[in-house]
């Protein structure tokens, strides 16, 4: 009996099935700093515990997107190691700010299950959801993934596809902890003197800064992760495989356009939700990423004046500069777009 | 009089010298998320402070091959500065858990030397032990190391050759601290459900992921582990020398291997200590490393019954998969092998 | 109106002008960590903790240079945004040691203003200072750069230039804070015994070691710094620039050579000031960085008789071993010369 973890294949799964997945991790300021060393994310609240405590945090919490990746990471070993393809994200909702030691560890419910018309893979949609050691949810998330099946033969089962929602309400997503107020926010130390307010819907910020990924970046970060995906650390495989490359994780372009987006949302220093993503076209080494977003909603917070919630729409684009907005037409994306994310962040008003 | 170390040659050592190395270092959680990101080891015990705290450690100690890799990197500039080739280890024994916060300090003492016939070269044993801040020492180890005359002509010292033991008993391993009980263990957070009892000897274990290596993750790593062979950092020179390429540290491949191994072992938390290790064939940036294990025996712990030994023969292989096994032969090494790492692990029963 | 930073051009620049950078940064043992992994620094004060107890300080100091990069890195989004070149370095003092858990946030005031003759663009001065959480001024340089006009029409400032002091005199360097104390200085542990009465002046030292540069190492430092000069990682568009590559950091080529100067300078744990420093040629991923220094000048510490001031000058040479000496020749760098900085450094008499 092989003591070696071969993943689940799709007729493992079933749906109602919890995944209580491994390895807990401490979250300390030493992965914040490599974080920073890997992103250069500059948002003042997370860079700076004196600038957090002036707003009420305890400390300087954590980049909300690092509480993504770890969180994910835990599910690579039991979600996705047979996976053909990570299609999407919905539904994701950053619930507790996560503190430079809190541990996080990760469960998954298997929602929805469908297998495809060719017999060979089945879409697995999954429920993830990230605790730290008080038993808090501190994330949650739906993700669906295509899943190899291990026999072509085995009949398929009930499908199941859950419903979600397009975009998370307003009211839907997590109020900032009691005692947090921006009502003395410092725009000199934050970078930016655009607050909510001064962002329309319908508005499109050319991110402008471009960063070129090493090979030695994108595998530090996913092992940072304790991300064990083999597409993305092994040369001598991929030299036989499709892209004859190792693969960039989705999630190192997500956290480089978010830290590109600072130079125009300098002030939107919060994910509170993410609606959907999709990694349009894969990234490899060398690739230079840009960034550009579009203002697409906004809202109040419920029960508070000195924070707005805004939906913004990032684009990430290889290898061209972003000043023309390359997006997506007619539900075709342009060429170089490699990532298109929806997601709600909070800006002090 | 020339202020750089010029480094020990052969003749500078005797038998019974005693060499206090520089430079102390703190470790800290920072050194903690570097060595994660380098290698993406997931050992629970060492990710998760809540982990290590329901098992009765005061906090998450730090991984048992980051002390040896600091301790190593001590000795370097006073041992082997001036090394042809590093032989082997023997007697390696972990004794005391260090946790973030401790700080490191090493000696040495040459327990034997013998001049090569060639009249160039020498070996020189050393036995170094590295301490905390208590005086504690953390870990001890045999290593030899061949090691450059400065003057042929000087005379060859007597030969001294230290009798070592092919493996370590199991009741010259550490125990375990007072107080750390493994009987709640917890193995969906830990990874795998195969304990003691589930190994046989001779089992062998495909731990079937590969990592690539690039230039930048084994400069890093051998930077932070204050490691000064100029061998890993400086490809000017290379280009002019033996392998045309920049070397890189044993110690890498090591860490790269017990990471992969988790794969296959991830209850075997803790490294007891290592009979011996060699590394087979230099290894470079570009190159893949895959690893596989063979248990070669079992051991109960003495006093205990909630954790056994398992003594663990770990080959790493480079960019050949390892699912024949590529090993040793009648002495000699399939070509791709890379590293033959024979230890003992603590693993819960 | 875009809400990108376009940086300042030189006409929006006056003299007497205050500019507050953003983003504060709390700096902590991961970022030391990371230092450490990325120029493998072994002063045993910022090492360990316990030996800079010994000495008096509460804990290990940061890196004087971590403190440069980090309140440099905050000046750029507002200073050298549009810079041409990074002209020099006055005037720079280290005035409190920075500790682990110290927030550092940076202003700028613009001391000097000339118009070059092509008005095309013109020379900024400014005077930035870092502040700690207590508002202490941690760390004060000049630094003039050329800055591009937005428009070459618009008139020239008055010139002002700025009368700046060929070296710091040692009565105006900071005094070690009280308690420090260096008469039980443990050499075995530093690693040298060469102190203050060793060195001579005229004496010059080879750094020997060799370090390699990569473009994910240079990368993680600028971004681990917060710097934001796009010349450092956009490879797409330095591929139709002035040097096909991307740019490193100038003051990623004096943490090496500091780094360097550990071998032969062990004992001169910390830069009391900058005198001047020049990058005299750009560095590129894939050079190899050597060191050598020249004691310049030698000074009693006021007020101490345990630690004395030693003025050093440390040429950095790329892809060319230093045993003889290149520098400056009549005005003129030999042609390998990538960095000229003469400081003052304390070490232990």
């Amino acid at each position: 009996m092989s003591k070696t973890n071969p993943g689940n294949f799709f007729e493992d799964f079933y749906v109602g099935q919890i995944l209580h997945h491994a390895t807990p991790k401490t979250v300390t300021s030493g992965d914040v700093a490599l974080y920073g060393g890997l992103f250069g994310t500059r948002f003042a609240v997370q860079s700076s515990i004196e600038f957090a405590r002036s707003l009420g945090y305890p400390t300087a919490p954590i980049d909300d997107l690092l509480t993504f990746h770890i969180v994910f990471g835990k599910t690579v070993p039991d979600i996705s190691l047979n996976a053909v393809a990570n299609l999407g994200y919905a539904d994701c909702r950053f619930l507790v700010p996560v503190y430079p030691g809190d541990t996080l560890q990760a469960t998954s419910e298997v929602i929805g299950l469908k297998q495809n018309s060719n017999g060979q893979t089945g879409i697995v949609y999954v429920r993830s959801k990230g605790f730290n050691q008080q038993g808090n949810c501190v994330l949650e998330y739906v993700r669906w993934v295509m899943v190899q099946k291990k026999d072509a033969s085995s009949p398929a089962p009930k499908a199941v596809v859950p419903e979600l929602p397009a975009a998370i309400a307003p009211k839907d997503l997590a109020q900032l902890p009691d005692g947090i107020r921006f009502d003395d926010y410092n725009t000199d130390l934050s970078g930016s003197t655009y607050k909510w307010g001064d962002y329309s819907i319908g508005e499109k910020i050319n991110h402008v800064d471009g960063m070129t990924i090493e090979e030695a970046d994108h595998m530090m970060a996913a092992r940072a992760f304790q991300n064990t995906a083999r597409v993305h650390f092994d040369q001598f495989q991929a030299t036989t495989g499709r892209f004859k490359r190792r693969l960039i994780y989705g999630g190192h372009i997500i956290s480089l356009a978010r830290a590109l987006s600072f130079n125009g949302l300098a002030n939107a220093w919060s994910v509170a939700g993410v609606n959907a993503g999709k990694h349009a076209n894969p990234c490899f080494a060398g690739d230079t990423i840009y960034a550009w977003s579009e203002v697409l909603d906004k809202a109040e917070t419920p029960l508070r004046d000195d924070v707005g919630l805004m939906r913004v729409r990032t684009f990430g684009v290889k290898d061209q500069p972003v000043a023309e907005f390359p997006g997506e037409m007619q539900g075709k994306y342009a060429p170089n777009v490699v990532l298109d994310i929806d997601y709600w962040v909070r800006i002090p008003r």
